[in-house]
């Protein structure tokens, strides 16, 4: 039986396998895991994958449409390998240590479109005496000649130096590196041909806490690695108010905070060309997804008057500048997009966010809750859209926590206390040894212990309660969560009551802008179709947690989705997108923003909130019922009733 | 009586004029010179002066239309100062030192169009907290409610950078500089007012062998100072194709040559802002207009393809640049635009001459022919437009002849010789101590001796006739034209057998491609209806003399007209309208290039030119007349009829 080569994205793995194989069987082979929870029956849907390169046969079916056959998509069960094939994981149906942060949505149908930058391979008609019109002229008559959308054309003056030599060495042949300008073609790089690399684009959620990069290969459009990494700005302040102060108070500070975002994007961007074993320079474009303040530093904008009232940022659409202006250590004349701003307070993060969500385009009413150090939250549909910022602060990304961390190898990211075997059951990122804990983890800290009353609904914990877990340390009470003994380290992971006080003030603030937002439009939590969680909490959220502690919603737990990081996700699709560029200013310059400073009932809603889940109970009916029943049977353990 | 003031430009001298004196009165009192050769009796038409700002009864007449006052035109001596007055001398008026090769024409109609930058003064509305856009889009704002005609906007990064503190210092007024990218708006610098000073333009003819600069006050559309100097490229080679052997056979040759031409344009730009006492940062746009070599150069653009078979340039049509690109000394954001070109050698010099002199618009036939090192002919009208170009050599330019000179102060540029006196009676430009020949002074020497038989048909000097001033040196025949006893110097200063062997060359392949270029389109010289004499000659040229030498056709001496440097004054009318920027493009694609080197005929052409007029005298009968009678009024100087 003849086999067939199969290249597995974005892990890179490669695997000769015969004819009539499955794809995840061949995956399997490679090293590479899909999600399979019904083992390969086809009974799951799981194990989604999209098909790049080569053909398959795919029927439609339960889990499939025809139009996401289309977009080439298949079940790696139900595939069988028949060809050569390149086949992309989507980050959900991936298992281990390539969740980290990758957390992202699949960008539909965007393969088509005109990438920030794409490069064309050229036949340049040969000049002759008859036909001596210049080597330039030659150039864009073969681009006009090219399946290339674009208006007009012009060129860099780098290119157009290179070109009379090159075009004379390469016998007429090119690839120009063609950036879309608004539909104007800028040519920013030509080579002799297209054929020695593919050229790349850089995804970046430029967090205030957490950045995250994807490296893209802009030409089979998807992801080949991420990676994540705290922004080193950090060392300046945890939140972006911090941030100003210290860009405009400071002699030189802007331009050093633009200097360590540079940094920690640049180290990034190293680690992420080491693992594939590129060169930098094919990174063409870079797009960048991040709150109003980030992206001012990323541009070395002065950010000064948006802490001061009446908060206005520089500029909310950006100019395309290139990498050299902003010291990106790619391509230097790599085009650097960043997402459009509504407001001094909610970023291109949040537009990304929702571009990629679809909430945009929507017919019921969707809701987006970014969970980064500043919560925004977005409602709408295809109609209207609103959008809001609170400052939540970075507890829930691990900061301020003193066993927090971002959502990398070891943190813990799932845990359920069983207050009658006195453990902690977890699950960490890649299953690694636990080093501490993100932010899903820490929902599921909160909520498993309010539930079997280590903590009150006041959030302290109660010293009375009957596990060794529970003392003091240094005046604070605290929880053991894992024995420092029984993992090999020296000191126990636990969570204080400091911890919580912070978790709650995070949720807290950003239930009030879920509140005061949905007010604003006189609509109530129930009407809401869809709740999206976003945020870099590795590749999950409970959501009966999120409720629990009262940061999200009491709303049936089916509307609750977690989409990962939509940021990241947004930059994507506008990195390889023009009708996502042109979504996103579209959505940019619709969505309406609530300044929560002028409202003053926000700062009561927050203070409400300041309980698990919160003062007002009946805003929480089925969190009621459960704790009751759980404070029950915790009062009768037989589970006997009380008359 | 109330005072007024006047300044008048380009010198910039200021004065005090009571109401009622004329202007010319008020420049005479301001040491600004004006022709009026009528001694201001509004006799002679001469004294045009145009009135940028203020206000003046101007009325039509034999000398002035409707039209040209609707443009600011005057005549000095017929025009009343009633209001302070700025007003422009143009070249054609000026008399004196400034003359020195600032000969050009002016541009007419294009103070209202949009200069490649510009700079507009704005309102920009300050933010509440209920207008709280960003200041970019309040700017752009602004700038949509303003008179600027721009499609859409965009801005650098620089500019964007200084916004915010810029602003806000300025109390919400903002002067923008705006490059105009075929109709996009670039913002490329703010600043809080546009009052401090004017900006700037820098119109440059790039020869091969001179240079021309004009500053251009882009505010009032007019120029203020004129300078010109040796393209310092001239050290690796006399003309275009000895420097593209140097720039593509040298290592770094290239860049050598750019380096060249930026440091030539620089020292004019020094000198040109030192006489002003302006800050070269003030120049924020720059246009240039040079044969297509030059302008790859100065671009930094390989131009080895140029000189190989099939002679295809890098480009035509050449992208806007920044000046930092190219290392020009003025603002390095400034704009830098360059003419296009037809073909490998016909330039943008030729393109902007066409577009100076109105010959793409007219109905007659008009011809241009452009006398620099490469000579450049242009024919046609509104409806068809034909170039070719003839190496002619820089003789005119005074290079490669003895006491060659380019039109400078001390330049000879008019000479007759009396036989009868044997004496040579001459005009130097500027009135100074003569120091050489420039091209309108070799013209007339040539002329001049040939029809006092002092130098035979085939241009060697009669040793035999009856004059100290022929004599000979080094075993060259040589005639003294300026005996350096009378005018204070050591050496006499001469012209001899070789220089004039150099003159007839330049002439018979400047002639043959007229009689080329008219041939293809199967046309005679009498059919021209205007032929325009352009090159940097200072501000003079007798057309009979031309004729007389064989260089033009022999036409009505009336059609021939001496136009000066219609490449600077091209690059002019660029520099400040938009209209003529698409003319510019537009000429240069509908001109149709005739490339000499395909036509047989054209070496016959030029070796039967190699005599003075030509070798058929059929075509010279003007000229044959005249060397005839005056042949014999030599031989019978009372002047009897033979019988």
């Amino acid at each position: 039986m003849a086999d067939h080569i199969v290249v597995f994205y974005p892990e890179g793995k490669c695997v000769e396998a015969p004819s009539g194989d499955t794809v995840l069987a061949a995956a399997q082979q490679a090293g590479v895991s899909i999600d399979s929870s019904c083992g390969g029956a086809g009974a799951c849907g799981k194990c989604r994958v999209i098909l790049r390169l080569g053909h398959a046969e795919v029927e439609p079916g339960p889990f499939l449409t025809a139009e996401e056959i289309g977009q080439g998509y298949a079940l790696a069960c139900q595939t069988q390998v028949a060809d050569d094939l390149v086949v992309e994981v989507p980050t959900a149906s991936q298992l281990g240590e390539l969740q980290i942060l990758a957390g992202d949505i699949e960008a539909p149908g965007v393969a088509a479109a005109v990438p920030l930058v794409q490069r064309l391979e050229l036949e340049v008609p040969a000049p002759t005496i008859d036909d001596n019109s210049s080597d330039l002229e030659r150039l864009y008559r073969a681009l006009r000649a090219s399946e290339a959308d674009y208006d007009s054309f012009d060129i860099d003056l780098a290119p157009l130096r290179e070109l009379p030599q090159m075009l004379r060495a390469s016998g007429w042949q090119a690839c120009v590196a063609v950036a879309d300008l608004h539909r104007r073609a800028r040519i920013i790089g030509v080579a002799p041909s297209c054929k020695e690399h593919h050229s790349f684009g850089l995804a970046v959620d430029v967090g205030t806490t957490t950045v995250a990069a994807h490296l893209v290969d802009v030409e089979l459009s998807m992801a080949v690695g991420a990676e994540a990494a705290l922004n080193s700005q950090i060392a300046h302040g945890d939140d972006v108010i911090s941030r100003i102060i210290f860009a405009s108070e400071h002699e030189g500070g802007l331009a050093q905070l633009q200097g360590e975002i540079a940094k920690t994007i640049n180290a990034l961007v190293a680690e992420l060309c080491e693992a594939q074993g590129l060169d930098a320079q094919q990174i063409m474009s870079a797009s960048c997804a991040g709150n109003t303040v980030m992206t001012h530093i990323l541009l070395g904008l002065d950010p000064a008057a948006i802490r001061r009232h009446p908060y206005v940022p520089a500029a909310r659409q950006f100019p395309l500048v290139r990498a050299r202006d902003i010291g990106l250590a790619i391509n230097p004349a790599a085009v650097v997009y960043c997402a459009p701003a509504v407001s001094s307070y909610v970023g291109g993060d949040v537009v990304a966010g929702v571009l990629a969500t679809g909430l945009a385009e929507v017919e019921e009413l969707w809701m987006l809750v970014d969970m980064g150090t500043n919560g925004e939250i977005a409602l709408g549909n295809r109609d209207w859209l609103m959008c809001c910022s609170c400052s939540a602060g970075p507890a829930f990304e691990g900061s301020g926590i003193q066993y927090g961390m971002h959502a990398s190898l070891g943190a813990i990211e799932r845990a359920r206390f069983d207050p009658a075997a006195d453990t902690l059951e977890y699950a960490t990122i890649g299953g690694a040894k636990p080093r501490g804990l993100c932010g899903s983890g820490l929902i599921d800290v909160l909520a498993t212990l309010l539930r079997a009353g280590v903590i009150d609904r006041a959030g302290r914990i109660d010293l009375g309660y009957p596990s060794p877990r529970v003392r003091v340390d240094n005046d604070q009470a605290q929880f053991v969560l894992v024995w420092g003994h029984e993992v090999g380290r020296e000191d126990d992971i636990v969570i204080s009551d400091a911890d919580i006080e912070n978790l709650m003030r995070s949720k807290a603030a950003v239930f009030a802008g879920v509140q005061v937002l949905l007010d604003s439009v006189d609509l109530t939590p129930a009407q809401v179709d869809r709740v999206m969680v976003a945020g870099a909490f590795g590749n999950y959220l409970d959501s009966d947690n999120a409720v629990t502690i009262g940061l999200l919603p009491d709303v049936p737990r089916e509307r609750i989705r977690f989409v990962g990081n939509t940021s990241v996700a947004g930059a994507r699709m506008t990195l390889v997108s023009r009708r996502a560029r042109r979504q996103a200013a579209e959505i940019a310059s619709r969505m309406a923003n609530l300044e929560l400073s002028a409202v003053t009932a926000f700062m009561d809603r927050y203070v409400a909130g300041l309980f698990l889940p919160h003062t007002d109970m009946s805003l929480f009916p089925s969190v009621a019922a459960q704790l009751e029943r759980e404070e029950q049977e915790r009062a009768h353990p037989e589970g006997g009733e009380r008359t």
